[in-house]
């Protein structure tokens, strides 16, 4: 099956469009308070336990996960060889993994993270990938062959979240949007190039469900980053389908340091994506 | 010192503005021949050796070396502790390490990426690293404040060396060029803010290095991608400084596989950086 086909069934299957992120904020992870003054390698593993806890809470739960790569990356070569751990686990448990990366380059460079990333072999296995288009058309090319050849996805950054994302991006909205869409709309219903829409922006987020039926969106900026599930909510077609609504830190840390969180992050981080799940659908 | 000062610095005592590529290209690498079947970890390992033997070649020859994150990324966690050795070697070699791995994200991840490579205690060392502005100018920020804090600096895309790069670049060239060197003029003749600009739009680089005088340029397309020596050097001012133009596969690798190369990897890298050095100076 496409990816775009695997993540209509997963959505349906699990009911809920809620993907969880995975964030290893190394100040707040689960156990971090017994450790006075932690190496790298200590909090890659602390990174590592934590992402797996959240997969454990997540599966059955929700389609899909989104690790973040660069908080991985923050913490070295052990931080890449947990977010390994945590891709590979992941994807055993049944969830969908999207590798939150923004990578964007040119030629054989895009190859060599598709390849690290949605290759039958890739050293750190996603379902998808997002993916920045800035560089051009001819650089997302590589992405979309390898992510094609692997039944994989990738989710074009278009509209984020973020209050300064208009300047560089709506100068360019309406073209790319297009881009996205056509590049969909020859192969299928759906196809695998998503679009990342933060829920941030609500009259945009109308405006891009309109134009581009055959697009799934990612939708971050639900909750912590201020966008209600209502907002988040215009970017899903009528069906219930075309979009993935994250939640990263609101759904996998409490607000304030917990004796409970480290003493079963798993069980606390499964009951907040549980009440996660019900603020979206009531949303 | 400033990043840019000691960029000034390194390209006046190395005599010219080459910066040396280290892509460790998985099917060329130096004993990549010997090997019938190698495993991941092994040609992690042979990327770790081709970056020591680049960055030993390089010293005294050249001002910098760009080390391009994918290619050890797609090698793994392995291939990521090949890079940060890479990274640490070359710093302690007296070269200026350019992080190209053209990262982009908001907030606290903009934090995260930079601290994994621009920090006092970052994993993977770079003196410079390559961003993505599309998100926008708050998410270029965070970057800044650790390079800033640091005395590190920044490349930002800004006219890529690509076929593709206007389409999505050139609606917003004027603004972001005048965003990028407003910054720096804030803050002294050259600031921590470089654009990357690439050889092969040779009227772009012109019309750019007039409108920009605060502002160091990164340029890619030399060589191997089309881009003549005369095309490289208009991007420097009339004092010769003002700009790192790079050489990668060309100024490292074979065109053809050959015996000599594999049997001393550091002489044949030192005589043909020499080489480019010698073309770049007459271009």
């Amino acid at each position: 099956m496409s990816f775009a086909e695997r993540l209509a069934a997963a959505v349906i299957h699990s009911d809920t469009c809620l993907c969880v992120g995975i964030d290893p904020w190394a100040d707040r992870l689960p156990g971090r308070g017994a450790l006075s003054n932690p190496t790298r390698p200590e909090l890659a593993e602390l990174a590592r336990r934590f992402g797996l806890a959240v997969v454990d809470a997540a599966t059955g739960q929700v389609p899909a996960v989104k690790p973040q790569f660069a908080f991985f990356e923050a913490l070295g070569p052990e931080g890449m060889a947990a977010l390994a751990d945590v891709c590979v686990a992941a994807r055993a448990a049944g969830l969908l993994v999207i590798g939150d990366a923004k990578r964007g380059d040119i030629g054989s460079t895009a190859t060599a993270y598709a390849e690290a990333t949605l290759s039958a072999h890739a050293p750190f296995p996603c379902d998808a990938l997002t993916v920045s288009p800035f560089l051009g058309p001819d650089t997302v090319e590589p992405f979309l062959s390898v992510a094609e050849a692997n039944d994989r996805g990738l989710f074009v950054l278009l509209r984020t979240s973020n209050p300064g994302s208009a300047r560089w991006q709506e100068p360019v909205v309406t073209d790319l949007s297009s881009w996205i869409d056509a590049q969909n709309a020859e192969r299928g219903e759906y196809g695998p190039l998503g679009a990342v829409v933060g829920a941030t922006h609500r009259d945009v987020s109308l405006a891009l469900r309109a134009a581009m039926p055959h697009t799934w969106f990612l939708v971050p900026g639900f909750g912590a980053q201020g966008g209600s599930a209502a907002d988040a909510k215009v970017a899903l077609r009528p069906d219930g389908l075309g979009a993935l609504i994250v939640s990263a830190r609101g759904a996998t840390f409490p607000s304030v340091p917990s004796p409970d969180y480290d003493a079963n992050p798993v069980g606390w981080i499964r009951a907040r994506i549980g009440a996660t799940r019900a603020e979206l659908a009531a949303g």
